[in-house]
């Protein structure tokens, strides 16, 4: 079930495209999994894919187009008709309908909508394109199994089994009453083993976990992980069931927001990748670069307020860097801690008792890097009185960078903006300017300067 | 439906304690689900949380026992004996059961095994101790439904009923031939829509995705994320149906695997968190300060060596920070660009296509930055030909930081190292080095000094 794509793979493809050989190459096509298709179109020209894609059957290629990146489908869908595209759209569930839509421009969307089939599956992504694509309403979909909880057993089953047909994976059948407001539900676990004569009033689980469709995604997740659960219904503000989350979709959701803080540490500002354009990712990442530039001229001026101090002891300066480095690092160390805590609800709020561990922490890290430079400066420098100079403003340097790597993200997130910013760029050089002001005024004490 | 612990819960559990009130305690808690009584955990004495775990249920204190952070369950698990130990155990699914046996010392995990009840329960929970933690095996539990290609679909419903009591969430029902061997499998929602009379070798599906016991954790993560499986089936060597990893055990995958991205662009080696001890924290942090330390003691002698040009220019030196922080961030951001790349199968070797976009990237980067650091040199410092020289090499030096991001983490990986550590204080610390290093010599030769 090992699927890699092979040169030789590829080779055959393209050969069979140029051929015209469509019969083969459906063959070779219909043996592959929907998702290995969509890889093997990020590999091949865009005219190839199209080529492929109109040759196959709508069932498959609504799969496919639904896993594509995203600039990969938007060329596709460049090449369908409207029509073309609604025939794709109505194979596919509604919420994966929906976002597919939603990247369209304002006029084709109104033509595709116009020309979905099935009018119920028309309604049902229409109301889901309502929703912002952050929160409950907007991950989840219309597809899912309920019951009244006025209905019998036997009534229920053969409900289920038509309404069944409709929904990939039956996870929970959900119990409404009249006015389809959400009680409950029913476990297949239950269905399998209980007798079809009981009635649902008996058997239905009043305690259901759900969510409010105006619900962040992000708590969606975390609701989801935290009870681990595998699907949850969805209500409105009136308590009426309107959908269901699945957990393939906050599969995406967690993914997504870890890879959210990784590239704010790397300073990075959205989610650009590999295969985007040079504009995209400069646009992505020359603002970060600037910043840090802004803040940096300011330690330049720092520096030159200080030309003095290193002019007479020259070892001042050169340690400069292993000081923006060692801060720095100790900063991010400290604020991607409170991230993550934050982040898992470990940390909620400034801890007094987080605050000072973190402090015993960077004065022992301190302490043993001061120590560590202090030899190397006395044997290869000597002038101890520099040497300790140096040291002892090292160990204030980080123990302030702990102090902002640990206080910014929790203001931050207080302020409601994300707090891994604090573990960008932006800490880094920040830490810079008060490093080196601190760290030569400092030593300037020290020595007398 | 949303639990957020207040402190007059807390107040009001911990008086109950305090009068040994048991009947209102459980009253109390038993409206309450398992992971929030986990949390609660985390909040109070251990005394006060092994009290509570001693007067519930185990049904419910095995589930709670599954949800806690490894070090407060270490602490109860101490306050309970073997056998308290294993009737918890008995609870629980055999994957969960084995994850914490197997933090158990050697010799209460034979105490504990020797005590459970259940005989096949404690046959699989053996079997599954076996597999390291981080492959298939590892994560895979004992709780499926199989049936025999050779029986008819009434024989199967039978044998399912009585499987599926075990098995928390049925999600296939996978089918084997007499040895045990994986043949295919049966959806849940097939069975719900086909006829009781119908043979099984007639329904069930021949295509099915599996991994192998052996397989990597990361690697069944990818599997299922790809083809959107909430289950996958685990084989031994000879293709035996051996086990099932579920969707939740993935979760938890992704989320440390993009986790451990985060930590190691933020310098810290191991999974720490706010939580956590000085020492641990300690153990996790200074590493790579220590690093990146002795990295920038070789940067220092770099300065040192040019310690002439400086002082004749002082301009040179002041912007030191600035090439250092430049570098530094397009160095990660490049990296960090070539990990998640690497991470999601879009790169997967050095690719001059990608290479060359990156180049361009970092040269548009370094000339905007340059420009504005020109002009900034002139107003402030006049000195034309010493701003010209600075942006110059500042360009190169980008350049090269650019490179180096992009080249390291392919590296790293080719050689089976985590690329990330890329996108960690190494690469900025050595980019530093390097940076510095070609600034000045760039500097002096264009200055001809």
């Amino acid at each position: 079930m090992r699927f890699n794509i092979s040169k030789e793979l590829l080779d055959q493809i393209q050969e069979l495209i140029h051929q015209r050989n469509d019969k083969d190459l459906e063959l070779l096509l219909n043996d592959l999994h929907y998702a290995d298709i969509a890889e093997i179109f990020d590999e091949i020209a865009i005219e190839e894919a199209i080529y492929i894609f109109k040759i196959l059957d709508s069932e498959i290629t609504a799969d496919i187009l639904k896993e594509l990146e995203e600039d990969v489908r938007e060329k596709i869908l460049h090449g369908l008709s409207p029509k073309e595209i609604a025939e794709e759209l109505d194979e596919l569930d509604t919420d994966d309908a929906a976002d597919i839509i939603a990247e369209l421009s304002q006029s084709k969307k109104a033509e595709v909508i116009s020309e979905l089939e099935d009018v119920e599956h028309a309604k049902d992504i229409v109301d889901l394109l309502r929703y912002d694509e952050n929160t409950a309403g907007g991950l989840m979909g219309k597809e899912l199994v309920k019951v009244n909880e006025n209905w019998n057993v036997l009534t229920c089953v053969k409900e289920m089994r038509s309404q069944a047909e409709h929904v990939t994976r039956v996870h929970s059948i959900y119990v409404v009453d009249d006015d389809n407001r959400l009680k409950g539900r029913l476990s297949l676990k239950d269905l399998l083993t209980t007798s079809t004569k009981t009635p649902i009033s008996e058997v239905y689980i009043k305690k259901v976990d759900f969510v409010r469709v105006d619900d962040s995604n992000v708590e969606v997740a975390r609701i989801m992980q935290k009870y681990d659960l595998e699907a949850i219904p969805v209500v409105d503000e009136l308590g009426r069931l309107v959908g269901r989350v699945t957990i393939d979709d906050i599969v995406d959701v967690i993914k997504e927001e870890a890879d959210k803080d990784y590239q704010m540490a790397a300073g990075i500002t959205q989610d650009v990748e590999a295969g985007d354009s040079v504009f995209e990712l400069i646009k992505a990442r020359l603002p970060w670069l600037l910043i840090g530039m802004v803040i940096e001229i300011v330690a330049s001026f720092v520096l030159k307020d200080n030309e003095s101090a290193f002019k007479q002891y020259s070892t001042l300066i050169i340690f400069v860097p292993l000081l923006s480095a060692t801060a720095g690092n100790i900063g991010v160390q400290a604020s991607a801690i409170v991230v993550q805590g934050l982040a898992n609800g470990s940390l909620k709020e400034f801890s007094k008792n987080y605050f000072k561990k973190e402090l015993v922490v960077a004065m022992i890290s301190g302490i043993t890097i001061s120590l560590f430079l202090l030899s190397f400066h006395s044997i290869v420098y000597g002038q101890y009185h520099v040497g300790i100079a140096i040291s002892i403003s090292i160990i204030v340097v980080i123990m302030f960078a702990a102090m902002l790597g640990t206080v910014v993200p929790l203001f931050l997130h207080k302020n409601k903006i994300d707090p891994a910013i604090a573990t960008g760029p932006f800490i880094t050089t920040t830490n810079d300017v008060f490093g080196i002001l601190l760290y030569f005024a400092i030593a300037r004490l020290i020595l007398g300067l």
